[in-house]
């Protein structure tokens, strides 16, 4: 039984904790049709295109479905049917990507480094080089199986300097770190609800160049995902194709003008970081060390190595820090067995120290506190 | 300006009105690795095969997206790639199913009727029968572009005669209607969230015979779409593969445990026909026409003639009406000019009855109404 009469804090990459301001916009039912719906779906667009600062060179394509649907409606649309996409690998997204890349039977060529190892933009410049029928590259801004992050900067400038296009799964990252349509050259920025906007999960988004868009039709072998159809029916009519998901459509343009007022993008990496920074000092208080090199953390999600102890299990871990409140989440490593603590959503330092006293109470519970101790 | 403060009452094919019990369940966060949560996911597995009589044959597989999304999902995975997929057209959904089927490089063969005329089992039978490279048979139980009941029995015996695959569309008339896959034979009925069942939109699903979809692994050109992938790793982890729309499925569990508190789909087809029969009565004091044959008319959603009169347009009707307190649909047919209105949703006669009163209404505001002087 747990001990919370509250619902848990979520300390995952999504779903992720949003404010009762976001879910108090799901109690209305509107219609699909109606006028006043298709001007928050506008309202949406247009948000999520100032926050990448992309009104002249992009436009955004919302999508049902979660994120996954989105990055492939982007990769079964701006690729043509002949295109070749190098996918930039280090972790389970961007495994995700080629996988779903390769299905939709477009040639794929993977660049795989180890989970802790980002991707260089030496690595795309000499991968860019030696293969020039290389159409279009694919990269996690930041893989959140670790939370390492991949220098987006530096490979959209080797990408646009060998003229390819790059498309990137900002998953995790869209709206806490900086993405600037007029800095970074990309052809596709690709993002979902229920990440760093703190909105519900249902529907993805894509930021696509137009001038590139408009050269889609008829690229996509799935109606559902046909970005470019989504697109110009939306261009046309205002709505949505198909049956948009009316509640997590309201909820997001609440936890947008949420966003807005706490101040942005920068105001939201402020929390984040503040809130990765406190999860860090208590980890170390409690003798639990990172997983990545602290210089390529993203202070999004952290994994965390599990304590050197026989009594350890995450299941065991998991249920004892839920009763007190707080859904952890589990490590994607192979190699170490490792947990993962996410920084985001609708919560604050204090939810954070909460969080790492339950922790050390779980563990004082199993009987692993050397550290607390000492 | 709206003359209601309160929302309207949808009398639309989905997004429809949900119950407030419904929407609160969406103000809850759950994780979406949390046993709690795949209790939940479970839970409606089960009460979806419950209504289709289906434990024994078939298994539940929920999709993210909207009800097209599963719709694709089921060609995608069900039809190999070498099938040949008859489609049986009498409205818009057909012809989407077409479209989909098609632009996943599978073989489509069309069979088309005008928009007021049902499929009828001697067309398929003469079909199957003189071509017998057709594997798959794609049929619209009712074709909401009219509201159109198309024979499903009938239809269903003659396919399984033809020892031919039956995949249905039943997105308008899961819950209201029977399907009983004892007595029908089919491989997969599609349905999604925010339809019979009176939840919010935002996810679908596909009841599949299981000894068929065990075979399709590899089918699928789409990952988010492969109806195989989505089953086997639930099946083996209690978990959805990708972020599921945590929110709008507490609440279709909600909305499910309503519809059994009700009745099921027997007390659902009830409350439905009375809305239905409502208004009909309505529509006849108003002097307005069904378009359909009253015989092969379901109880869902009805298409109604435009008032015979120069002074309307479906835009200021539709508005009037709204501004009262209820959203109309707008018509889908190319020749007649008509509207829409759903008898679906957490509604009941005294809506109905408000509605036909708020048409009257606006009907004579417009200048329109020799029939209800008489
Ligand atoms: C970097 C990245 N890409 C893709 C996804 C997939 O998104 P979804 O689970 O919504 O399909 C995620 C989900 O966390 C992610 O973090
Ligand atoms: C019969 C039928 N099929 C398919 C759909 C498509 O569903 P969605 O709009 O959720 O994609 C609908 C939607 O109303 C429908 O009525």
């Amino acid at each position: 039984m747990s001990l919370v009469s509250r619902d848990p804090v979520l300390l995952t990459p999504g779903p992720l904790t949003t404010s009762l301001q976001t879910k108090n916009a799901m109690l209305r039912d509107w219609g699909s049709w109606d006028a006043a719906f298709n001007a928050v779906t506008a309202k949406i667009r247009k948000q999520l295109l100032d926050i990448v600062n992309g009104h002249e060179t992009h436009v955004c394509v919302p999508m049902q479905g979660s994120g996954t649907f989105s990055v492939e409606a982007a990769f079964n649309t701006l690729v043509p049917r002949d295109g070749h996409v190098l996918v930039l690998i280090n972790g389970a997204y961007g495994k995700r990507m080629a996988k779903l890349v390769s299905m939709m039977g477009r040639k794929v060529t993977i660049f795989e480094t180890p989970e802790h190892v980002p991707t260089t933009s030496q690595d795309v410049e000499r991968l860019l080089s030696s293969d020039t029928t290389i159409t279009h590259v694919g990269l996690i801004h930041c893989e959140t199986s670790t939370g390492i992050l991949n220098p987006l900067q530096e490979i959209a400038d080797v990408v646009k300097l060998h003229g390819k296009s790059l498309i990137i799964d900002a998953m995790s990252s869209f709206g806490a770190l900086e993405i600037d349509a007029k800095k970074v050259a990309f052809d596709a920025v690709i993002a979902a609800s229920g990440k760093c906007i703190e909105g519900p999960p249902g529907m993805g988004f894509v930021l696509a160049r137009k001038s590139v868009l408009e050269r889609c039709e008829g690229n996509s072998l799935s109606l559902s995902l046909d970005l470019y159809d989504q697109w110009t029916y939306m261009e046309k009519t205002t709505q949505w194709r198909f049956t948009p998901p009316t509640h997590i459509v309201l909820a997001f343009q609440e936890a947008l003008n949420q966003f807005f007022a706490e101040g942005g993008q920068r105001a939201r990496l402020a929390r984040y970081t503040k809130n990765y920074e406190t999860l860090m000092a208590g980890m170390n208080e409690l003798g639990l060390k990172q997983f990545l090199d602290p210089g390529i953390q993203a202070p999004i999600i952290v994994t965390i190595h599990a304590p050197d102890s026989e009594r350890y299990s995450f299941k065991d871990f998991y249920n004892r820090v839920r009763d007190k409140g707080f859904i952890l989440y589990p490590g994607k490593l192979t190699q170490a067995e490792t947990f993962r603590v996410g920084c985001i959503g609708a919560i604050g330092v204090a939810e954070i120290r909460q969080a790492i006293n339950a922790m050390r109470d779980a563990l004082t519970e199993i009987g692993i506190n050397e550290a607390i101790a000492a």
